[in-house]
Formats: C-alpha cells, sequence, structure tokens
C-alpha cells in the first residue's frame, strides 16, 4: 500500500534558495524580469526538477510553463496550482517563487509516495506577473483566462524597445522540444501559495492566511506635455513646466487620500525628457496604481485621481491612459474552508484576510473555483531584496497546499496512511 | 598694401549648417554632447576648415580645442574668441556652435586680406559647456581658469558609468598630432559671440547685445532616500516614499519663487529608483538650476531651497551636494564700449543686457579683460531643435567680432583700407 504522502521541509528550501541564484542580485534579493535570460535559467531549473519525478513539461503560446503529474484519468480537468517565477528588479527570493516550488514539491511528494491521483495536477509559473519589464502584469493569467487578446500583448514593449512577442520567442526557442498546451484548457480548481507582502499575518501570530478576495486594483499611465526651454533664461511666467506639473499633481494625489486607513495610491514610476539639469522639462510620463478593497470606493477616488490630472496639467497638456481596471473579486469558500481544516489538523494558527496586493489567482477565479494560500513574510517586506519568510512558514503553507491537492485530484488526505 | 578683411557672411552660415551635421537628430537639432563620437566629428570639421587658411591646431589637458592665426610678435599674449561646440542632448544649431565658427570666420577673414596682426589670435572651443553628459558644465574653461582641479573633473563620470578621463582619451586618441599646449596659457582679452537664448533683443528690435555681465547661479544635487516597499501593501501611513517626499519639496520652492520677475528655478533632471510601476520609490536624485542677477537674492533664495528640502524630506533622508556656486560678474567697461561702437558704426541697433544664462566668457572674466557680442534668437528659444537665429544676425554679430579682433590684435579697423 502506498505511503502517505508528506514534503519534504528540506528540499523545497535547498530549491528555493537555488532559485534565487537566476538573476541574484550582489547582496542578496534577484532580478529576474518577465521573459529575461535570467528567467530562462530558472525554467531550466524547474524542467530538470520537473524530470526527476517524471513531470510532463510544457508551455502555451502566453509564455506559461507547465509541469504535469498525469492523473489516472486523464479526461478530467486538472488542478491547477502555483504562482510565478518572475520578479520585480530589485525584488526578493519568495513572491512568486514560494508558490510555485511548493506546488512543485507537494506534486514531487505524490509521486514519490507511488500514488497516482484521478486528476493530473498542473504546477504552473506564470508569465510575467510583476509588469515591472512588460506592464501591465498579470499578462499569462489574463490570457490564459481569455481577459487579453494575444496580439495586443504581445506587441507591448519593454523600455530597450524589445516586444513581449520577441522575448516570448527566445524563451521558447530555449525549450524546442516543450509541448505547447492550448490557452486557457479547461481546469478544475486553481490554488496560489504565496507570501502575504503585508504584515498581518505576522502581527497576529498566524502561520496560514487564507485569502477571502483580492482587493481592487486600477492603475493609469499619465502623460504631461509642456514645452522645453533654457532653464537661465525662459521666465518663469512662460515656462510650461511638465515636472512641475507633475509635482502639483502628485502632491494633490496624496492630500486627497488622507483619511482613508485601507486606500494604497502610489507614483512608482515617472519618465521626465529630456531629463537635463539645465532644461525645463518638456514632458513627463508617470504611473498610478490604486488599490482599494471596497470597488464604490476604489471607483470614486480613482474619478477623484482623473479629476486633479485634469484639473492641475495646466499650462501643460495631459493625457490619461486607463491600464488595469480589476474590481476586487472574493475566493471559493469551500476551498477556504478546506484550507482552514488543513491548518487546524496541523496546528497551525490561521487568520482569514484580504489580500492587499494583486495576484494571478484574480484571473482564475473567473474561470474555476480558485483559492490563495498565505505564508507570513518578515515585517510586510516585498518587493525588496531583504524579502524573506522563516523555513517552517515555507514549510506550514506547502504542507497545507499538499493536503488540498490530494483532495481535489481525489486522493483523500488519509488515503495511503498506514 | 592689403585689403581691409572682411567676413564672408555665406561661408560662415555654410559652416553652421554643416556643423549641424554631426550629431544631427531626425527632423531637426544635434545631439552633439560633450567629447562624444559627434564631438569628434566637428572637431574633424574645424581642423579642416583651419588647415585651409593656415591656422595652427592644438588642444590641452582640459580638452578644449584651439586654431591659432600667429601674429608678428608671438611674445605677446594672444586673444582669445569663440564659445564651445557640444550640444544639449535635444540642442540646437547655434548655442554654442554660432560663437566658435563666426570667430573662425574672423580670424580666417584676416589671414586672407594677406595682414599679418601683431598678437596671436587663438579660436577656442571649449570643453563641456552645457554640462548634460557630465555635470556641471564649463568644464573646459573652469580649468583653463584654474578654478577647478584637473583630477577631479577628470573623475567625473556620465550615466554610463564613464569618466571625463576616459572620454577625453578617446578624443584625444583620434588627433595624435595635435600640439598640447599648458592648461591656462596667458591671454590678452577674452570675446565670446553667443545667441541670447532669450528674447529681449528681438522685442526691441536690436541685433547687437552689449553684455554688461552674467546673472549668477547655483546649481544643486538633492538625494532623497525613503524605503522600497510593495504598492499594494503598504500602509500609506508607514510608507517612506522618495517620489511624495520630492512633489512635497518641488511644490513648495516653485511657490517659495513666487513675486520675483527675475529668479530662474528649474529642477530639470530626476532619477526614480528602482522606478517600477508597484514599488513605492525607494530614492529620487534630482537637480536644481537657480539664478538670479542679485548676489544677495540668490545667496537668500538658495538658502530658502536648501531649509525646504531639510523641512520637507521627512519620513525620507536627505541630501544636498552644491554643484556650482557662481556669482554674477559684469564684464570690462572697455571691450563693452568697443561693440556699441563697432555696431553703430555698422547701423546695427544695440542694446545693453545681462546674461541669463551662463557661459564660459564667466571664466575668462577672472583671467583676462573679457565680452560678449549677443545677437537675437527666435522666440528666444535655446536648448530645444527649433533654436534659430537669421543669416543676417549672425553675419552682423561676427562683423562685429571682426572689428574688435583688429583692434585688439594690434590691426586698427581702418588699417588696410586703400
Amino acid at each position: 500500500m502506498p505511503r502517505r504522502p508528506s514534503i519534504s521541509a528540506e528540499r523545497l528550501w535547498a530549491r528555493l534558495m537555488a532559485l534565487g541564484e537566476d538573476g541574484a542580485l550582489p547582496g542578496n534579493g534577484v532580478n529576474r524580469q518577465a521573459l529575461s535570460s535570467q528567467e530562462i535559467l530558472a525554467w531550466r531549473r524547474l524542467h530538470a526538477w520537473g524530470a526527476e519525478t517524471g513531470l510532463v513539461p510544457s508551455t502555451d503560446a502566453a509564455g506559461n510553463f507547465f509541469l504535469t503529474l498525469e492523473g489516472a484519468l486523464p479526461h478530467l480537468a486538472p488542478v491547477l496550482a502555483g504562482s510565478h517565477i518572475d520578479s520585480q528588479p530589485t525584488g526578493g527570493l519568495f513572491d512568486g517563487a514560494f508558490g510555485t516550488l511548493a506546488a512543485l514539491e507537494a506534486v514531487t511528494a505524490i509521486a514519490e509516495a507511488g500514488t497516482k491521483p484521478e486528476r493530473s495536477i498542473v504546477v504552473v509559473a506564470w508569465m510575467n506577473e510583476e509588469g515591472s519589464r512588460f506592464a501591465p502584469g498579470m499578462m499569462g493569467s489574463d490570457l490564459f483566462a481569455g481577459s487579453r487578446t494575444l496580439d495586443e500583448v504581445m506587441a507591448t514593449r519593454d523600455a530597450d524597445g524589445m516586444t513581449v512577442g520577441e522575448a516570448l520567442r527566445t524563451v521558447h526557442d530555449a525549450f524546442p522540444d516543450l509541448e505547447h498546451k492550448p490557452l486557457g484548457f479547461p481546469i478544475h480548481t486553481y490554488i496560489e501559495p504565496h507570501i502575504e507582502q503585508a504584515d498581518l499575518l505576522e502581527r497576529s501570530g498566524a502561520v496560514i492566511g487564507v485569502v477571502s478576495g483580492i482587493q481592487g486594483k486600477k492603475t493609469y499611465e499619465v502623460t504631461l506635455s509642456g514645452h522645453e526651454a533654457h532653464a537661465g533664461t525662459e521666465p518663469m511666467e512662460r515656462r510650461r513646466d511638465a515636472l512641475q506639473a507633475f509635482a502639483r499633481i502628485a502632491v494633490r494625489m496624496q492630500d486627497a487620500m488622507a483619511g482613508d486607513d485601507v486606500v494604497k495610491f502610489t507614483i512608482g514610476r515617472v519618465e521626465v525628457e529630456p531629463n537635463a539639469p539645465s532644461v525645463v522639462p518638456a514632458k513627463v510620463t508617470f504611473r498610478i496604481d490604486l488599490r482599494h478593497p471596497d470597488n464604490a470606493t476604489l471607483d470614486r477616488f480613482s474619478a477623484r485621481l482623473e479629476h486633479i490630472v485634469a484639473d492641475e496639467a495646466a499650462p501643460c497638456r495631459h493625457q490619461i491612459r486607463r491600464l488595469v481596471d480589476a474590481p476586487s473579486n472574493g475566493f471559493d469558500a469551500g476551498l477556504q474552508l478546506a484550507i482552514r481544516t488543513s491548518a487546524a489538523r496541523h496546528g497551525y494558527p490561521a487568520l482569514d484576510l484580504l489580500s492587499a496586493a494583486g495576484h494571478d489567482a484574480r484571473q482564475m477565479a473567473a474561470l474555476a473555483p480558485s483559492a490563495m494560500i498565505f505564508i507570513p513574510c518578515r515585517g510586510g517586506i516585498s518587493h525588496h531584496p531583504d524579502e524573506w519568510a522563516e523555513p517552517e512558514h515555507v514549510a506550514a503553507g506547502a504542507t497545507v497546499l499538499l493536503d488540498l491537492l490530494l483532495e481535489l485530484s481525489g486522493l483523500s488526505s488519509n488515503q495511503g496512511v498506514a
């Protein structure tokens, strides 16, 4: 009789550290942006680890990467689990990587136990979750869910002018033998483990976060166009200084957020042209990232931001492009219960919470019952080289995921116990 | 008896247009930054034009470029005339180039007339006046005047990490046979023709600007250091957002300038780190350019700016580096009179004015009697591809310069007249 599968905390941790070598920054942290040569190295590792236990590697037209543990009943839609392996330019070792490697560990444990699930289980690493190289993020899951078109996404360019399509070709060319799955193949359920990227779990002493949903998010690109002039001669009253217009807008926007405890408002990216010390700036392009758990409030704040741009841009011209408009969503209640039950069985303190960050699970929730398992991250620090999760929390998250996968794939979590 | 020298307006204009091909931008304008391959091409043109009339080319340890018309009494200190040929990244055809080519034209006219001046006349193209690639500008004239040290200037890096020393070596290697003059050789007088870069001449209908002095200028580099964080999760009240601190500072500085009609305040360059759409910015580095004709007022405004940084930076840390501290200065009264007299003789309406922009002549004024001759620039537009000077104004400026050079080098402006 096959033994009950259980995860190897040591192997999972070692693999997390090894993956962190692909794109490692001096000191700590990683720069492993979407479809980069560093991400190709990371694909190679996943490919090799999957091969050790006979997982079948594949990809799709969106550049998502899959490792499949074949089930006994291949006509059933598979259970999908994982996250992403791309990072911010100065990212940490856990954002994304933890979810994909926890899913790989759980599937490896099942395969090594000698059991065969009824449904196939597919480990996924979504293409470009972060959106730092090619904006906006969630490209792979958006394409999988059909919420964006392949043509539009593939034409998106990075700062060097390279398109997603060109970058993806270099990745696919590096893996010429990989099977290509149809985009958006049917799935039974989706589970995504992830670090919390905030400190609610840490502050409450909980180890497992049962994610009720994801807060809504809107992003914008705003362009302010003024007139280039000599810094030493152009009279102040005649200037159309795009940078000064930007500064007024940024301050008024920040002020407009005052009094709301949960809103998140960020201007993270600013490009100034010509960006020369003695030239009055002609053009400023910047990105707004606005999030709120309440959809009506999110809409109200976003209207206010658009109003501020229109109001303060003069004497410059302005243009607002809406990039992302993702309302807040809720995850499957049954799956949340299963996470809570598993955590209790293992003695892990659990906390129900809303995700402040966006995740690929938001896209999957439109296709199939979906859920997220959070683990604490130290000090709530994420998108930063100092990002850190404790080894025992990493193991706990993978253990809860394994319970869910056993149940969802047709292997009850008691099966295999002698 | 040699004929009276006179400039060729056609040749001067043709050379201005030809020089504009080195670093030409699509459409119009030039990108010919200091010590770039584009500037090497421009040196080659000057070198070839000088050779046509036997001018002796040379350089110095600062990377200044000289063309000398040898005088009959070589022990006398030479008259120096010219400007610079580097440009802003999106610069025009006249800023700098007009002054160097007007001097070359005047000297060529003297040589072609078959006369030999008593004093040598040296045409100069100063290294890195603009300061856009390597900051701050006026490097060549600062080094010539001894107001900065060679070691410090040579170690300055551009955005790609290349030093001035490395870039200068590529320029000097391209001209291995060039004589090297001692840095700061004695000079008798310095005259710099230049476009006005403002529209006082145009609005008053004047053709020649008699420059009384240069307004004072201070520049700063300010660094704001906050903390990188996830845009979707970091609570607003816990953020140390360097970009928001920057925006508050920029708006307060702009407000602090209100009510003064002549102050010029510019933030032209801003670098955000990590500059990713969903990351709270950890660091902002920006440049301040502050100018005023009154030194006491300039000091008062600069103190106010420093105070605003200290006051608004929190919760970020701040660092202020003073880059340039150049008080306003006056030019030689006798030379101003000579310019006014020459303009009157030719029937060019003249206007006394203060230069709002900084120029290499500020540095030379500390070494020898110095002056500047301004000509109008259309709409006051400069540091921009649309920068434009009328051919008849270009010719007028060179004609006045020729008068001064004849007088200063020991050839009265009547000599050679039949």
